[in-house]
């Protein structure tokens, strides 16, 4: 079953609202073995969309469209569903009643608009929408599926996880060949070096298919196979993943799909270990990074964003003498950090950074993008020195993701040397 | 003339990186008047590329391609372009001294992979790449242009602006009529609301267009408009603006895209005023917010994420009794966490968060999406109490984003009730 996801909306058009839809759906289909051909984005208009949806139709089983479903004039969606289908639009009694059920409970007018909202093309089946008040739309029509959600996110979401997935389960048969992925991330070593490390990719794979996906926070491996069954795919995928990692597993930090936060988070509630974080630079990013996992307080005590150098020595007790001596970006005051982040506040660890993250703050030998990582238990303090580059923004991320990792290698006895 | 944006990635398709380059090439083209008609996204597979190579050149003046020049088997668009145009590799001298360089500068030894990469299709234009070892391709065909870069966004975004959008203007004559936008970023009201105190929209933008854009941060307000010169698009949008402003203006934060973040910095770096920030729920994410601006330090004197109650009592200075007899979630402890990070730091203000953000942590009379948000400065402590929803990083974001319209109310002196 082939498929193409339409997003609708200038706002995507013109880049000032990222496509978050497409890539959940392009998941969440992959998830369940259909093959997501194309996505692509049109604007708010009627000839555009009208004239997506008839190619779209003409060339896939399955067309997942969403955005321009709202209560205002821009809207215009529902209306090129009716012309493309040559359908009316009828008053649906059920999403009716929920939308004037969500007014009650939140203690809102209902607006003759946001009853508009419950029309439905006569063609369609409604989506419910639990969260907002524009239902979506299931339609089958020549054996094909097209499929209309709202475009805020969340409401999408729960619409793809309560009705359009389970819906689309129950109509995809068996497949002969059954395609699985499996994705190996890796940090802190560049894409040629990994590509090179792995030697001769044919011997490796076997057939199998391996795509490099580099970013700022590493390199994401992704092995593909198809084969007749489940187990027999899932042994090819484990088989090849060891020999990755045998070449370059200290590199790997999750084979899930797990960010290095939810990694390290694993890490440190399994065994017991707290942490305390002490942020100069990166201000507070490691922090929120961690406590986006749930269950975080059972191992983040406190952190502090020491931007300052009072603060650096009023809490996190750093010596005045060593600042001055080193200056706020240095080994030394990495180090104390850490070791003030974990004194003051009896944890097990202490993790503190230091560093120039730009445009300004450079001086003749500290660079933009020099930064200084602290990481301190009972016994051993180490810090580490790195350069990263010019960009504020990613040199916050590559600190962040740096710093955890440095946390992973840590905590699974790695050494912290190259 | 029109643009179509085509992403090559398999990794784009199935979700599992966003499609952060469409985006930012849609707004540059945006902001030199090119009309950005579609985008789409395909995977590295040669024959799918082709076709859309293919049926964008057919529909469209400018195509503008990213992704898949990568060094390793799996980046197919070199060939698919050599292929497309029917002409050969040549090695490009230029570009591979470019690649020698940047091998010498880091110390690394090129490889024969790394080597290949000078390898341009003949009918092209070779791109410089700063950042990386992949070059570009500037195509010019039957009046047509077609541009070719990298996938990693910081090397496509300098390639972009200094050659892409230089060279696109030198093709671009003066246009018949200049379609301008702007965009009013509103928070703290939902868009239904906003639509109805907006009233008659024809009364209100006689014929120029308005588009709602909700999200979890509030709802952006994008007005465009098309007139003969600069000069009165200007005008027009500038009278529309102050009609809005005069029915919502207090929900108004920017008119210039900028984040809220950035608005609350400039506010208090032109004022003078320095602020410390206690951070319970949000983690971090607040003072992650705030130092992304650069110059943060002229006025983010310190942080302290409190997640355990022994820090909100020995770095802030709450009373014990108080967390006992009200719980750490409550308006009283909001309080004194903004009154103890403004005393202990000696800043002109203390902002403070403390909340529930799911999915556990609730009790029976404070559920999840429970948050207080306190601000104090030498004379006065407020604090309020907000109800979001269920989805702890939603929340996370929601309460950050309500605590820095907080501080730009008081900022410039709005009253912080609804």
């Amino acid at each position: 079953m082939n498929a193409h996801i339409v997003t609708i909306g200038d706002e995507i058009l013109i880049g000032q609202t990222l496509n978050t839809n497409a890539a959940y759906i392009g998941e969440q289909l992959v998830n369940i073995q259909v093959n997501v051909k194309k996505t692509s984005v049109v604007g708010d208009n009627e000839e555009a969309i009208i004239k997506e949806f008839k190619q779209c139709m003409d060339e896939n089983d399955i067309v997942v469209v969403t955005g321009g479903l709202g209560p205002t004039h821009d809207d215009v969606t529902r209306k090129c569903v009716v012309n493309f289908f040559h359908t009316v639009l009828v008053m649906n009694n059920e999403v009716l009643e929920d939308i004037k059920a969500r007014f009650k409970k939140s203690g809102r007018e209902l607006t003759v608009t946001n009853q508009d909202q419950a029309l439905v093309p006569k063609i369609a089946k409604p989506i419910r929408n639990s969260l907002g008040t524009a239902p979506g739309m299931w339609i089958e029509k020549d054996g094909k599926i097209f499929v209309v959600m709202p475009g805020v996110p969340y409401e999408m979401k729960a619409m793809m996880e309560s009705f359009v997935i389970p819906n689309l389960k129950d109509k995809l048969g068996e497949l002969e060949l059954l395609e699985k992925r499996d994705t190996l991330l890796t940090t802190g070593i560049p894409e040629s070096v990994l590509y090179e490390k792995l030697g001769n990719l044919d011997d490796l794979l076997e057939g199998a298919k391996l795509a490099f996906l580099p970013s700022q926070f590493g390199v994401k491996l992704r092995i593909t196979v198809r084969e007749k069954d489940e187990e027999t795919a899932a042994n090819r995928i484990s088989a090849i993943e060891q020999k990755i990692r045998s070449k370059v597993g200290r590199f790997i930090y999750s084979s899930q799909d797990e960010s290095l936060e939810q990694v390290v988070a694993r890490l440190l509630i399994d065994r017991g270990i707290s942490l305390a974080v002490a942020e100069s630079c990166t201000g507070g990013l490691i922090s929120n990074l961690l406590t986006n996992v749930s269950g975080s307080s059972k191992f983040y005590e406190r952190g502090i964003i020491s931007y300052s150098n009072a603060s650096k020595v009023e809490i996190l007790r750093v010596n005045e003498d060593t600042i001055t001596q080193y200056g706020a970006v240095s080994i030394e005051v990495a180090r104390q950090m850490a070791e003030g982040a974990k004194s003051t506040s009896g944890t097990d660890l202490g993790l503190a950074v230091t560093g120039i993250m730009g445009p300004t703050g450079a001086s003749v030998d500290k660079p933009v993008g020099l930064v200084y990582i602290g990481l301190c238990d009972d016994k051993v303090c180490t810090a580490k020195k790195f350069i990263f580059g010019d960009d504020r923004i990613i040199n916050k991320q590559r600190t962040a993701q740096t710093a955890l990792d440095m946390l992973r290698k840590y905590l699974l006895g790695i050494s912290l040397d190259d």
